[in-house]
């Protein structure tokens, strides 16, 4: 943990510039808006250490599969999020010396990120002999346009005359660090500059992704002295004269279009449009709505902490970079692990989308955001059911990393293994069809899935004579310091009750619909003999245990290992993954991330306070929290469990994860998934908010130290805004009809007075 | 399975060119000598698939890791065996056009190894227009000079007149397929043709090893027409006049010198010397050294077995492949596991070597092969200990895979957690001392490494609250088909057998040699403390069994898995790991290798036949065989069991497995290795041999097909010959003192006057 960054409400601030850190500033000043985004790189040429990455969703590349020893089953490549056209790229001369401020001496550096605005801006002072030069870089991503970006150059002579050569360009001359054969992922197509606008083509290697970015320039004052157009780069030269007093704005204004959204011959001319259009409108104009648009979503999703600027710092982080990453217009997309913010883990979609980020989008968004996210993979039900029948088992598993539904992970203890993701996502339609109350989704989609999800589990257990149970051999569960276990408590739980729950729907709606359930058990060869073998598998599926602590078992044999606490760690061997051998790790009791306990927040429901007590009594005390999903859900139990200080410094650690560099290596870019947990651990953990059959639970708890908190949520096509104090909470209806509410274990309903709760302590 | 390979006693041949199987006879037809060998690949240029292989024992290079996922602990390098000089290089044109066995019409193919000579010879007819043209070529590389290989080129026009150039060469340009990074591992230093003589000199990358190889050519009636040097090639070009009726005779002599025998500066004069010499001794008395020194290695390691052509030509196949891979001259060499067949796995150090190949070079060989092979060990203990310390582990982790004492492997499940090789290491100081009864090896060397080992497991443990004793948990035993498990059997079994013969051993010599004694504890820093530890783990160690079947375990929770039959397998899966998924196989309960039952074998003598019975019978029909290492140990068992029809099927698995390419990866190379494990199968398994502190115990058992078999054995100085029949058992002493020996559970003395039993049946 670095505590590097000075709290404030709404910014981001690096206050002089810290060249040894810049990749950590790179990754938290990141932008985007669900189409398209980039890490917070300089414009003009820097030649010191930098990780730069311009990333546009849904645009990939399958790259060849590179491993130590081939495993039967690996898939053939890893979907590789792209580093795509540098459209930031602006070399600047002053006086004919280039401006690079590896080499250069300036002072009053600055780079703020404006999470209310989403809009970063950087400003430095150069000194040179001539004279100083203040130069203020401002930039978005236009979150109302999604084909557009805008950067604007205010350049002024503090003393003295100068030249100032400005060269905005397109760069497609890009490549991955992480490329596992240091192979180019682009073919260039294109590249041209006619009427002082400029344009680039390039296309993916193998996955013939095309896409075009045009720009245009608003420079009043600068005189054009050249143009380069090459395949890979496309640049418009301009001189300026600085003199004392009098301020030059540049602006280059952006637009990159892919064949995901256009026709490959429609492109180019769509892009020099756009760009032309948004030039006219102009930057400001630009800018002001793009801060409308930020404002809406501010609206529906802000959390305001009082009394603990870093908590609240945190919290509007994680918020805002998880609606930069994932808007929800588009079905194709999910979540990546990393967003727009760098290139590590590659795919977009893990289990965390379902685990961890339904739950902000179903409560901040309209329920088609969360729809589109459960359509996702009903559209990728086809590809987990081939990808099951790889690994000899019937039904669908879906991948533990994708892109187009296809697995592309390579490691056989979590590719193969850690199937516990297929339950995350049949009870992502639990938890949409509670929230929404769209019961047909069920009929019209869920099924689909749940019934071949349920199909998998019945197949991928075995009968064990020896425990007279079914049993789950050979899986990884969320802990991944676990490999290779068998009967994982939470893996075996969420698969029981994912039998239950598609019996229980199958049930349910056959009385209503019987030829509609007909018909989806037809179509999915459900026989009824299959029914009853997936009820046996429910009713006789182990559950690991020990009766003398009361506890549930990670796994068979967890009791056999050594039973230290994290505490007595030796701080210096922390974290233990970049200090223990992997075999070290293994066979200790140090849990990654929360396992029995995210099953017993998932199903919290099932379990009484006592058993959960028990488990997070010893749980927590071996838990290293070496994954970004696991504070959260620690948090979140501590606090159900009124203790409120553990509750509190693992939201800490959740909200500011990345802003504090927990875990060494934010440099790679941002935890973006884990940032749903935050907002859960948030609402769910200090709002107590539950959703169940019956409707919406809140017990608000208030951390000693606050004065006091907000959130806004939707349910039901109501959306309230709660507020807790010490002394009160208040509930206020922001839109649709009134609302009950359970609050304290009391009825409380909620129209458009509000409602207001006293506090006594 | 594939029967290509017709049987003979001595020989393998190819009759008739099979291009699609030439990797194939390329790896069954290999040469080597101990300091080089070679595949058998062609000497003319052949535009066709192979897979072309020169070694040299000991020069290896350190291929940067290449992996999927980092995983701490992995080493930064592999070490590959390397490809060096082609000498066979020899290019040739009939009339002007290639002679390439791909494009050419030919006749009368054949590829012939002699096994009792170690000469390889090919025949063939170029069929061309002009003519037809008969070239035979024989080459050996010299068992009794190993610097120098030679081949002769026998070429005769069957019809007609024709111009043959011939153009023998050093070709440095050599490559291997498994290189991570497609690097060329070579750096050429010199290339030169002086005298009629050729010379390259090449340096391995990284380490630095400096290779020369000279040639020099017996050519009568060849008129030499032009030469070439280039840094990677030295070649020669003759011409030669064939005429119908006078054959031609063209012998190319190479030596090859290396700087792990020679100052680099003296190997070029060295070289020339070496060849030259070589050229005036002449082809035909190489040849015929050659020969005696390959006749004095049958006359001590030569099985005859009458009535099983297929067994005899199996047998003989495994020990000339074995002794050609490694003769024990060199301490700094081991037993790599494709000796010179290939290239794949690199390394040249397994547990392979003292699991399956001690034995036969102590029954075979003088005893300093066999401590050669400790002494191996014994020089990388302190890289042992380096590298249990990088696992967190006190004592030495002797590496899964090496060349120079470093682990180099990196997969996690096998690297960190196949830690039964220690146990293996510390057996083969125990058969050492038995065999030889060189006791004062315990003491200079032997107790050193058992010392460490004995360290290593008394820390590697853990103590288990649960079971209220020692576990080792997250190991891989020797069935590689079960990953990351607690408590393997065989490795528990093998550590608490260490721990045992550690402590005895020292008590032993406690009471003859006190001070020697302490000095070795003291240089280990053993304390008292220390011991009494070792012995509590010795006797606490968990050991996983199953009291209603009377089995043993081969881990905890073997018994939850689905309990199919090998034998009802489709036989469309096999092998499973080329059809199954990694987690399939994983979680299925089918074993790749013998394992509690290796444990039975090894420690058989503390074990009852009914012990062995039980677990024979649940253990055996679970085992797919698909490693080298397993069908022996099961042959040896059944022999033991009285299973003979057992035994026969896998003598022939074991024996064939690489001539009827049991696992289709003959292409890759010979699996060298596991030919000790057929020796053993042979002398263990139907010999019945047994070496036990109390002397040298014999049943030997006839299958019912086989008319006899013969062996010889040393022990402790004195050489026998064991003679079976279905009527009577021989023993003769072909050299050393009188020998007490047990037979059939009685004594029996055997002078010079030899021993001759009836079999009554």
């Amino acid at each position: 943990m670095k505590q590097r960054i000075q709290t404030d409400p709404w910014k981001i601030i690096e206050d002089g510039f810290h060249p040894e850190e810049n990749r950590f500033y790179e990754s938290v000043m990141s932008l985007g808006n669900g189409h398209m985004g980039m890490r917070g790189n300089f414009e003009e040429d820097y030649s010191g250490d930098s990780l730069s990455g311009t990333y546009l969703a849904g645009v990939y590349y399958p790259d060849k599969t590179r491993v130590g020893w081939w495993k039967n089953g690996y898939p053939e490549y890893f979907a590789k999020v792209l580093n795509a056209v540098n459209f930031l790229y602006t070399p600047m001369k002053l006086n004919g010396v280039a401006v690079d401020l590896a080499k250069e001496e300036f002072s009053n550096f600055t780079r703020v990120l404006n999470m209310q605005t989403g809009i970063l801006t950087r400003s430095f002072v150069i000194i040179r002999p001539e004279g100083q030069i203040k130069f203020t870089i401002e930039r978005f991503v236009s979150t109302n346009n999604r084909e557009i970006a805008a950067i604007r150059f205010h350049v002024e002579s503090l003393e003295g005359s100068h030249r100032l050569e400005w060269a905005p360009g397109l760069n497609q001359n890009v490549q991955n660090e992480d490329s596992n054969y240091e192979e180019t992922f682009w073919e260039p197509m294109e590249a041209e500059i006619e009427n002082s606008m400029g344009f680039v083509l390039a296309t993916t290697k193998k996955t013939a992704f095309v896409v075009g970015a045009a720009m245009a320039i608003n420079a009043s004052g600068a005189t054009p002295i050249g143009e380069t157009a090459n395949l890979q780069l496309a640049t418009l030269q301009y001189e300026i004269q600085l003199d004392a007093g009098h301020p030059v704005v540049l602006d280059k204004i952006i637009t990159v279009l892919t064949n995901r959204d256009h026709k490959t011959e429609d492109i180019k001319e769509l892009a020099y449009q756009s760009a032309d259009t948004a030039k006219k409108t102009g930057y400001d104009r630009l800018r002001a709505a793009h801060i409308q648009t930020w404002s809406a979503i501010w609206q529906e999703s802000d959390i305001e902490i009082t009394g603990d600027d870093a908590a609240q710092q945190g919290i509007r982080f994680n918020l805002f970079h998880l609606k930069q990453t994932y808007n929800g217009l588009d079905p194709r997309l999910n979540i990546g692990p990393k967003g727009f913010t760098g290139e590590k883990y590659g795919g977009s979609t893990y289990w965390d989308t379902e685990a961890f980020c339904i739950p902000v989008f179903l409560s901040t968004a309209k329920p088609e955001i969360a729809r589109n996210l459960l359509i996702y993979r009903h559209r990728h039900l086809e590809k987990a059911v081939e990808n099951a029948t790889k690994l000899g088992v019937k039904g669908a598993l879906y991948p533990m990393v994708t892109m187009n539904g296809e697995e592309c992970h390579n490691e056989w203890e979590i590719t193969f293994e850690e199937i516990h993701r297929n339950a995350a996502i049949a009870y992502a339609i639990y938890q949409y069809v509670l929230y929404t109350g769209d019961r047909d989704y069920l009929l019209s989609h869920g099924l689909d899935v749940l019934i071949e999800i349920s199909r998998f589990w019945a197949n991928r257990v075995n009968w064990s004579e020896a425990k007279q149970a079914y049993v789950l051999l050979g899986v990884t569960g969320p802990n991944e310091y676990d490999n290779n276990v068998n009967n994982n408590w939470y893996t075996n739980r969420m698969a029981k009750w994912t039998l239950q729950y598609t019996r229980e729907t199958i049930e349910k709606y056959y009385y209503a619909q019987p030829q509609k359930i007909h018909d989806i058990l037809d179509h999915h060869l459900v026989t009824k003999e299959e029914l009853e073998q997936w009820q046996s598998v429910e009713e006789k599926l182990f559950e690991p245990q020990d009766k003398t602590l009361g506890i549930f078992l990670q796994q068979d044999g967890y009791l056999d290992k050594e039973q230290r606490m994290a505490a007595d760690l030796d701080p210096a061997e922390r974290p233990l993954n970049q200090n223990w051998s992997w075999d070290r790790i293994l066979r200790s009791c140090f849990i990654k991330q929360a396992d029995v306990l995210q099953g017993l927040f998932v199903l919290g429901e099932l379990y009484s306070m006592e058993t959960k007590k028990r488990n997070f009594d010893f749980y927590e005390p071996r838990t290293v929290h070496e994954s970004s999903l696991s504070p959260c859900v620690h948090s979140i139990l501590a606090a159900e469990l009124g203790r409120l200080d553990k509750a509190l410094e693992m939201f800490h650690r959740a909200a500011r994860l990345d802003l504090d560099d927990y875990n060494n290596d934010t440099d790679d870019g941002l935890h973006i998934t884990s940032m749903g947990g935050t907002w859960m651990n948030m609402v769910y953990g200090f709002g107590g908010l539950r959703i169940k059959e019956n409707g919406l639970y809140l017990t608000p708890v208030l951390p000693k130290t606050w004065v006091g908190y907000s959130f806004v949520l939707r349910y039901r096509g109501s959306e309230v805004k709660i507020k807790r104090t010490q002394n009160e909470l208040t509930i206020q209806l922001l839109e649709g009809k009134p609302l009950h509410l359970r609050v304290w274990e009391k009825d409380v309903y909620c129209d458009i007075d509000g409602v207001r709760i006293p506090i006594v302590s």
